[in-house]
C-alpha cells in the first residue's frame, strides 16, 4: 500500500460521486495509491456503504463518506462548504441500460439533475475540474458509419437508449458549460468500454441487484450456481467464432484512467479544456473468447446456450484508445484472463457481493452516520457479537440468546464521564503509568493525571472515545464472520503519545464453536518509537447482565501469582507474589459474592513471564488464562491470550448506568507500568518497523 | 368572439404551461376560440400576468391562473390535484439563444428539470396527451447535408447551442417515455421555425425583456425611437438581394398549429405516437424583404446598416411544412406583411410592451393570487385611483395627495359581514326590490331578504363579493388609462336572478382632469330576461376620510324631486315628492353636519325622468346630477350620469372600521324597486339580445 505520510498539507481533495460504486470504489483505490485524498458521496441506491469500509481498510485510509443524493442540492452543498475540494471525479447516475428503456424519466432525472446540481455547485465553490463517466453508449451503433471500428472519438454519437440519452446530454452541458468559460473549465469525459474484473484484493468487486446485465457478473452467477446458464446471443456474426466482438477493459485499469485523465486535467497549464477519451484496450474480445477465459478462471465449464441474436447488438464494438494512450500516457495492462481471475477472487471470497446473511448494522448515534454503527456478526444465530466502530467496542456478547457482556444501548452511552471503559479496546498505553511520566530514547514524556497520580488507559487521548475505521466484514468460512477494524492514531495534538501507529483490531466470531478472537497489531508509521500495550475491557456478567451483580460467578485462573502493588500509588513495586484466588488445580473455585472477593490485580501467565517480544501474537501460543461460570444460567467463560498478565477487575467502581460489581474484567496484556521497570519494558516500547501483536480470545461454553 | 355556452360539462380542459408568453398567451387565445378551457401555469421570470388579465376580457373567459414554477414539483401537483385535465400544451421555458451561451446550467435546469416534473406528474395523474414547444433550433445548421432544405422533420438533428439543445433532449424524453408506455402516450412535437407578428386586437404581442434578439421585434423598436438603427448581419449571401433566408410564421398560425396538434392527438385513436411536425410557411423571406414589409406596415423607412456576417449564420433555413399540412390539415393563412402590421398595432398600441408608467399593483389577499389584486392607475400623479378584482371596487382615490374615498387596506376588509359596500361595484339589482319578490315572464321570483322585509343590493349574489376578471389596462392617451374588469354572473347556484350576464366594468382615469369615468355594459349571454340594476357604492369624504366625518360638506343636487317612500316598508309609494335639499339654482348649499340632515333617498333627474330604455349609456348624455364642497380641503366633486335617479345616502348606518357619517354616497341608478313599479319597469329588464348600460363621472376639482 501507499507510503504514509500524515501530514501532507499540499494533499487534493478529490470530491468522487457514487464512490461506493463499481468503477468508483476502484477508482477510489487508486485515488488514495496516487496520494490523492478522497470523499465520496452516493446515495447507495445501487451500492453499499461496504465498499467505503472496506475500502478504509484495504488502503489504510480515512474516507470521508457522504449519505447525500446529489438531486438534493442543499445536502450537497454541505459537502462543498465543509471540504476545500480541488476536483471532482463523477461516477454517480443509474446505469442499467435495459432498466432506463422501463423508466427513462427516472434515469433523466436522477443522471441530470445530479449532474446540474453538481455543477452548479463546483460554479459557486469554483471547483473547476472534472472527470466525467461517460460511457461507449453515447456512439450508439458505430457500425453505421464506414471505418468507425475501432471507434475513435471523432466517431459521431447517436446513443440508442435512455442511459445512453443521459450521457450523451451530460456530455453535452459539459460542452456548453465549458464554451460559456473557457477559462474556468477543465473537463475530462472518459468513454468507457466494457468493465469487467475487481480489485485483485477480492475486497471490492462489482456487485450488481437483481440479474445482471453484463456477460462477465453474468457467468460469475452462472459459476456460483446463483444462474442456471449463461445465454450467448447469436453466434452467426461474422467474427472468429460466430459471437459479437467487445473491448473489455480491467476495472482496474478503467480506475488508473481516470489518476491519467485527473493528471491531465492538473498538468493543463493557464486554460480551459472539455476533452472526450476512449478508455478501452483498444482489442476486441467475442463472447466465446471471454467465456472461456472465464472458465479457465474458474476451473470449470460453466454450462451455456446459444440463443437468438438480441435486438440492437451489433458486430464489434472495439475502442479505438489511441487519444488517451497519446495525451493521458494510459493504456490498458490487464487483459480479459487477469479480469476473469480477479471477478473469480471476487465471487468466490463474496458470493453474495457485499451482502452477508448474518450481519446487520444500525446507526448508534444519527442517521446515515457511517463512522458511529453498531454491527452484529452472527445475526439469528446462537452466537451473536455486536461491534462499534466508537472504541471498536465489543457492545454486546449474545449467547444463546443471552447477553453476558456490559454494553450501552447507543454511542453516546459510552462517551458519559464516568464511564468504566466498558467493552472498549484500550489503547495506546492499557492500565497505569505512574505519575504518568516515562523516558523513550532519552526524551521524558509527561502524560495527563487522570487516575489518582497516575495515568490509566492512555489519559485523554484513550481509544475508547475514537471512531475507528471500517469494519470490514467478511465471512470466510460457514459459521465464521471476521469484522476487521482500524485507526490512524495520528497527530500530537489528539495523541499524547510520540509518533503516528495505524492500530488493526480483527474480530473473529465463530458461532459453532462460541468463541470470539481479537487480534490486535500496531505498526508505527511516523516517529521512532512509542510506548503500547493494548487490551480489551469488556465486563461479563454470565448471568443478569441487567439487572444484577455477577454474584456466584465461579472463577479459576491459570495463576494466582500477581504484581505486588504499592497500595498508596497504585503501581507495581516490580516483585511478584502469590493472592487468594483459585487456580485450575484448585478444588473449588473462587466464588465471587455480592461484595467480595474485590479484585484489581494483574496475575503472571507463567508461560509468557520472561515475555521480551511486543508481538506477542507471532511469537507466542494462546494459553488459557481464566475459567468462568455461573450455575444458574451455566454459561461457562474462558480466557486465552498470548499475553504475560492479565488484570482482574471486580467492577467495585461501576457507575454510569450500572452499579458496583454487576460485570467483571479481565483484561490480558503486559506488565503494569512496564515502561517504567527496566525488567518490562523491552515488551511495551514498539520501534519503527517493527509489529505490535497480541492476541485474547473469549470462549463461551 | 366565442359563442357562450356558460354550462357545457364535456369541456376540455388544457394545462397550457408558460400560458403567459408569447407563443402561449396566443395559443390560448385560440384553445378559447376553439371551445377548450385553460388553465395558464407560468413563473412569470420572462413575462407578464397583464397577458393572461388581457386573455380574460379578450376571450371573455376564465383562465385559470397558477403563479408556479414547473421545477418546484409540489407546487405543479396542486395544478394536476385540483384540475380534471385532460390535455398539456408545454411552452414554458427559457428561449434566448444567445443568454443560453452565457448561462448555459440555468437553461438546462430549467428546462429539463421543469419538463421532467411536468411529465412525471402527468404519468402519476394519467394525463397522456402533451403537445410540446420544440424549435426548428434542434436541426441546427441542415445547409450541411445535401437536399435538407427546405428542412423536412427527417432532417438529422445537431443544435448548436444550450437552448436548442434542452429543445433536443425534451424530444428524446419525449420519445423514450413513449417508447417506454407506447400504448399510454400521446405526444405532438411542434419544431416551430420563426415566428412573429401579434395579435390582431393589439391587446396580446411579444414583450421581450432586454434587446431583442430576434429581427420584428428589434425592428420595432428601432420604429419607436428605443433601438437606433437594425443591423443586418451581411449582404453577401447567396439569395435574391444577398440577405440571409428565413422561414417566418404570423403567431395567430402558429397558435393555430397547436390547436390542429391537440386535435390530432384528440383525434388518434386505440395507441399513442409521438412524432414531430414543422410549423413553418415553406416560404423563405430574407431580412431585407421583412425589412421592406415592416417599412411598410409603420409608414416610416427604418434606418438600418449592413454589418458583416454573423457567426453560426447560414445562408437559408425554411422548412418543409408537408406533414403539418396532410397530417395536421394544417398551413399558414397569414404573410410577413399581416404579421408586419400586426406587430405595429401591437407596438403602437403597446410601445413598452406591457409594462405601463403610472400603473401599479399589488396583492390584496394572498401572495401569487391574481384574482386579488389592488391596481392603482394614475400612480405619481395628482389623481391616482386604485381598483380591486373583488367587486371591481374602487378602493381609493387620491386628489392630489388626499384620499377621498371610504377604502379598506386588503380584500379582508370588503368581505367583513356588517361592511356597506363601500365602493364596490353594486348588481345584479342595485338598491331594494320591495319583499324580493317581482315577476317576469309570468314566473314568480322570490330572493332571499337582506334589508328589513326587502332585498337589497342583490341579495347574496350581491357584486360586490365577486372576483372580477382582468383588468386590461391601458394608456391610450397621455394622461389617460383604462381598466376594464369583467365578471361572468353565471350560474343559478350563485345567483338568484335568471340567466347569465356578462357584466363589464371600464374605468377611465383622466389624471389630468382628474375624472374617473366609469361605464358599465351587461349582456345577457344564457336565459330569456333578467332585471338589472347597477351602480357603484362609493362613499366620498372630502376632507378628513380617515379620522371625522363629513361634517361641513356643501352639497347641491340637480333636482329637489324624490320617490316618496312607504317609511315602514322602505319602499317607493311610486309619487314623487319634494324634498328639502339645495339645488345648483339654490342662494346656499346644503351644509351637511355632524348629525343632520340625514338622507337616504333617491331623487329623479328631471331630464331622464321618462326613461325606458336599459341602455342610458346609449341613449342618454351625461348630466350633472350633483355638486359637493368641502371649504377645508378645497376640494370639489361633481357626480354625472346617464342615469334617472340618484340616491343620496349619509352614511347614517356606516360600521365595519368606520363610523356613520364618515363617508356619504350618492349613487345613480335607475328607480328604486322599478321592477314592480309598471311606470318604471321597461329600464330594468334587459332582454336576451339587448345590452344593458350606463354611465356615472366622478370629476374632481
Amino acid at each position: 500500500m501507499t507510503q504514509h505520510t500524515p501530514t501532507q498539507p499540499q494533499k487534493k481533495y478529490v470530491l468522487v460521486t457514487g464512490g461506493a460504486g463499481y468503477i468508483g470504489s476502484h477508482t477510489v483505490a487508486e485515488l488514495i495509491e496516487n496520494g490523492y485524498e478522497c470523499i465520496v458521496v452516493d446515495n447507495l441506491d445501487n451500492s453499499s456503504y461496504e465498499s467505503v469500509s472496506r475500502l478504509q481498510i484495504l488502503t489504510k485510509h480515512k474516507i470521508t463518506f457522504y449519505h447525500t443524493d446529489l438531486c438534493d442540492k442543499e445536502e450537497l452543498r454541505k459537502i462543498f462548504v465543509n471540504h476545500n475540494i480541488d476536483s471532482v471525479i463523477h461516477f454517480a447516475g443509474l446505469k442499467a441500460v435495459g432498466e432506463s428503456t422501463q423508466i427513462p424519466l427516472k434515469y433523466y432525472r436522477n443522471n441530470i439533475l445530479g449532474t446540474l446540481a453538481l455543477l452548479e455547485l463546483m460554479q459557486e465553490y469554483h471547483v473547476e475540474k472534472l472527470v466525467f463517466s461517460s460511457s461507449a453508449t453515447v456512439y450508439g451503433d458505430a457500425t453505421r458509419f464506414p471505418d468507425m471500428i475501432p471507434i475513435p472519438e471523432e466517431c459521431p454519437l447517436g446513443p440508442t437508449n435512455p442511459y445512453g440519452n443521459t450521457k450523451y446530454t451530460i456530455e453535452k452541458i459539459l460542452n456548453d458549460l465549458y464554451e460559456s468559460e473557457k477559462k474556468n473549465w477543465k473537463f475530462a469525459i472518459l468513454r468507457y468500454f466494457n468493465p469487467i474484473g475487481a480489485h485483485p484484493s477480492g475486497l471490492i468487486g462489482e456487485d450488481p441487484l437483481g440479474i445482471p446485465n453484463n456477460l462477465l457478473p453474468y457467468m460469475a452467477q452462472v459459476a456460483v450456481g446463483r444462474r442456471e446458464k449463461l445465454n450467448v446471443f447469436g453466434n452467426d456474426y461474422d467474427s472468429r467464432d460466430g459471437t459479437p466482438i467487445r473491448d473489455y477493459i480491467h476495472v482496474v485499469d478503467l480506475a488508473k484512467g481516470h489518476i491519467a485523465a485527473l493528471k491531465y486535467l492538473d498538468n493543463t497549464k493557464s486554460e480551459g479544456l472539455c476533452r472526450e477519451w476512449n478508455l478501452g484496450s483498444g482489442t476486441g474480445s467475442t463472447v466465446l473468447e471471454v467465456y472461456r477465459a472465464f472458465c479457465d478462471a474458474c476451473g470449470d465449464d460453466i454450462p451455456y446456450e446459444i440463443t437468438g441474436r438480441r435486438a440492437g447488438d451489433v458486430l464489434n464494438l472495439t475502442a479505438k484508445p489511441d487519444r488517451a494512450t497519446n495525451e493521458l500516457h494510459w493504456k490498458t495492462e490487464l487483459n480479459v484472463a487477469d479480469a476473469c481471475k480477479d471477478l473469480w477472487k471476487w465471487t468466490t471470497e463474496n458470493p453474495f457481493g457485499y451482502q452477508l446473511k448474518g450481519v446487520v448494522d444500525k446507526f448508534a448515534a444519527q442517521k446515515d452516520d457511517f463512522e458511529s454503527r453498531f454491527i452484529t456478526l452472527g445475526e439469528g444465530t446462537k452466537f451473536e457479537v455486536t461491534f462499534a466502530n466508537l472504541g471498536a467496542t465489543i457492545v454486546d456478547i449474545k449467547v444463546d440468546g443471552q447477553s453476558v457482556v456490559l454494553g450501552y444501548k447507543d454511542e453516546a452511552g459510552y462517551l458519559q464521564e464516568d464511564t468504566a471503559y466498558i467493552g472498549a479496546t484500550i489503547g495506546r498505553y492499557a492500565n497505569r503509568i505512574a505519575k504518568g511520566k516515562y523516558t523513550l530514547n532519552g526524551k521524558e514524556y509527561q502524560l495527563t493525571i487522570n487516575n489518582g497520580e497516575n495515568c490509566n488507559h492512555g489519559g485523554p487521548s484513550t481509544f475508547h472515545t475514537k471512531k475507528f475505521m471500517g469494519p470490514l466484514v467478511q465471512n470466510p468460512k460457514k459459521d465464521i464472520f471476521t469484522a476487521e477494524f482500524l485507526l490512524l492514531d495520528f497527530g500530537k495534538e489528539l495523541n499524547e503519545f510520540p509518533g503516528d501507529l495505524i492500530i488493526h483490531v480483527k474480530y473473529i466470531v465463530n458461532v459453532a464453536e462460541k468463541t470470539l478472537d481479537i487480534e490486535y497489531q500496531a505498526e508505527l508509521v511516523n516517529g521512532e518509537a512509542t510506548p503500547i500495550n493494548m487490551t480489551n475491557h469488556t465486563y461479563f456478567n454470565l448471568n443478569k447482565v441487567n439487572k444484577e451483580t455477577f454474584a456466584g460467578t465461579e472463577l479459576r485462573v491459570a495463576s494466582a501469582r500477581s504484581l505486588d502493588m504499592d497500595m498508596k500509588r497504585v503501581v507495581p513495586t516490580g516483585k511478584i507474589i502469590t493472592r487468594e484466588i483459585a487456580t485450575f488445580d484448585s478444588s473449588k473455585p473462587t466464588v465471587l459474592g455480592e461484595k467480595t472477593p474485590d479484585y484489581d490485580y494483574a496475575f503472571v501467565i507463567d508461560e509468557n513471564e520472561k515475555i521480551t517480544d511486543v508481538n506477542t501474537a507471532k511469537r507466542r501460543k494462546l494459553t488459557t488464562v481464566a475459567k468462568a461460570y455461573h450455575p444458574e444460567s451455566k454459561i461457562g467463560l474462558e480466557i486465552l491470550t498470548t499475553e504475560p498478565t492479565f488484570q482482574i477487575y471486580t467492577g467495585d467502581w461501576l457507575s454510569a448506568g450500572y452499579t458496583p460489581r454487576q460485570g467483571f474484567a479481565v483484561e490480558p496484556g503486559r506488565y503494569v507500568d512496564a515502561i517504567n521497570h527496566e525488567q518490562w519494558r523491552e515488551s511495551v516500547i514498539l520501534k519503527r518497523g517493527d509489529v505490535y501483536g497480541s492476541k485474547i480470545v473469549y470462549r463461551f461454553t
